[in-house]
């Protein structure tokens, strides 16, 4: 499973973590219920989780793109905005779990967070 | 749902934010099998998630056992330690999800993260 975060919204290392933790925890729930092969794969690989960071949100709306194209599955993660960010902004995109020759040519270009 | 990091461990952001995440989905998926109601009563008032920092690890045992005593039920992130800590370091502590003044008691006198 690979978390992609929003670095432009410079958010704090709590908001980061908080917002990467729903992302994850909706794609797997969702995995878990429509590709239970694939998540029991993921799970008992040590739900693996890398955490990566894009620039901007049009950066990540290509790399969401790009995943459909090759039927990974992906969740974006807009954040209720009490805090840091407006109401419904988009702060992180999950996406897999996948092989890493599946997602490699989807995130393998972008820095570790 | 409060997930609790340790400090002293100073990891980067990323790490963080990946180990936040496996306390969330081991918590997450582990409640929805054994507390269906405490689950959904989550899930449905937006799967709060609050991310706070512990100086060290016996603070968190601390944390760990005054949660149980309380029936707040819990789940520890032991970290495979093939990057910046050794393997089985626990990293993270995840409680919950529990009412405000269930949990108050226990975790409110950490500082958010």
């Amino acid at each position: 499973m690979v978390l992609v975060v929003r670095g432009e919204l410079r958010l704090t290392t709590g908001k980061v973590a908080a917002q990467v933790a729903h992302g994850a925890v909706m794609l797997a729930r969702r995995i878990e219920r429509e590709s239970p092969a694939r998540f029991a794969d993921w799970w008992k690989n040590g739900q693996r989780k890398i955490v990566l960071e894009a620039s901007t949100l049009s950066e990540m709306e290509e790399l969401e793109r790009s995943a459909r194209a090759r039927r990974i599955p992906t969740v974006w993660v807009e954040d209720a905005g009490l805090t840091e960010v407006p109401p419904g902004t988009r702060t992180c995109l999950a996406l897999g779990p996948a092989q890493d020759f599946e997602i490699d040519p989807v995130t393998g270009g972008l820095p570790l967070l």
